[in-house]
């Protein structure tokens, strides 16, 4: 039995708690959070606290907060004997150099409230300062993901930043179109087929392959009239910057 | 049996040509293109002509060329009594109105070379100028396709735009993100269930309510740091303009 300690009340630390909970190998020992009315809506049963000073022992403090948030939770776990990781992408694993036992656990996936994650497709990118507890750190993953890599702080860093063009704004791209779909009396709906092609399609064949529309045929015509179709200031930016830079990259390389 | 004349070579006639081949509903009399070559590689069963004098009657005459083509294919049709109709998602019916009959046969997909396509879900977005044409076209796709919709010229003309969006821009975005991977030694598909979560959440919330990511959070300090780690200034203006149209989206909102 993997003893944890979890803290955070947001949505990595609320899905975390919900796969670690169904999972007989690892015991939750204590939830710690400073939003006591989220702590109490995650599970009455189990002990939770938003004092520091109460913390109890465990082999694992899983630090699940806000990037931000990390280095001043970090500062409050220096006595403790258990191996100390947060979750962050982008967050070096010096930044918990206070601690003899360090190390980062960091699932590679989006988490929002209300929509439930299979976790055994969730990449667990892993990180820690000595093999014994990497070894640790690759158990508890192995428990709920058949994903699990081992991943250095720069590695990492970047992994991150990709994740943020194929994930968040990907999906503010999706959102603009709604907007478009929206203003047009059309369902959204209509676009989903599409949206699921263009993924499968990456699967099979590279994203530089994939390409297509009027950026890579260099349709200047449709570029320009799709340019008079927007209104909006800010979606006219991104067409104009997306388009030219399909452009450089098929230019550059054709 | 609909008799069709299939007009062009490109990734879209020679999916049309694949799916309308293997359903015995549909009779493909004749392919017409300027690649001699291209028509060769397609069937040499089927009649095939570079000569538009050449043409024979059919019941429905695709038009499926760029765009840019369109208009002076169209003019080599005007003795023909058939239904014509083009493929494109940006051009009007408006094009065609030399014709008694016309119409828009569009298929709202991403069609690659070397990419089967599951037709039974790819929306096709109908128009013509009468009932009974539109009747035809409905029933041509219906063969095909489980979507079928009818859709004016304007707001086809913003489906396409929005497709721009969530399909063209979506794959370069994932390109970059290969990019930044392979720089980094990671493999690609390691941010496959992520890419693939991302699209499999908007079919159960909205993208307005399923972003996250930095941006979203209003978190300066990793998108700087973000901005640092990126090198190419292509990439550094896209991450700026996209993490600063969510920031707008959600200050404005929020």
């Amino acid at each position: 039995m993997i003893k944890v300690v979890l803290i955070g009340c947001g949505n990595v630390a609320k899905h975390l708690f919900g796969v670690f909970w169904e999972h007989k190998a690892i015991e939750i020992i204590q939830i710690v959070g400073r939003n006591e009315k989220a702590l109490k809506n995650l599970d009455t049963t189990i002990s939770s606290t938003t004092d520091f000073s109460d913390l109890k022992e465990a082999d694992i403090y899983i630090i699940a907060v806000s990037d931000d948030a990390i280095a001043s939770v970090s500062k409050q776990l220096t006595t403790k004997k258990g191996l100390i990781v947060h979750t962050s992408g982008s967050i070096s694993i010096s930044a918990l150099s206070d601690h003899r036992r360090s190390g980062v656990f960091y699932p590679l996936q989006t988490f929002s409230e209300g929509h439930k994650v299979d976790f055994e497709n969730v990449p667990f990118c892993l990180e820690a300062t000595n093999e014994t507890d990497l070894g640790v750190l690759k158990k508890l993953a192995g428990h709920i993901s058949e994903k699990v890599f081992e991943v250095s702080s720069e590695q990492r860093k970047n992994l991150h930043l990709a994740a943020v063009f194929v994930n968040n704004f990907t999906n503010h791209l999706y959102q603009i179109g709604n907007t478009i779909c929206k203003a047009n009396n059309l369902s959204f709906d209509i676009l989903n087929p599409l949206i699921k092609e263009t993924v499968n399609k990456i699967e099979k064949i590279s994203p530089f392959d994939a390409q297509t529309g009027p950026a890579r045929r260099n349709d200047i015509q449709t570029i320009n009239s799709h340019l008079e179709q927007l209104k909006d200031s800010n979606e006219k930016e991104i067409y104009s910057i997306l388009s030219r830079s399909i452009q450089k990259t098929y230019g550059k390389k054709l």
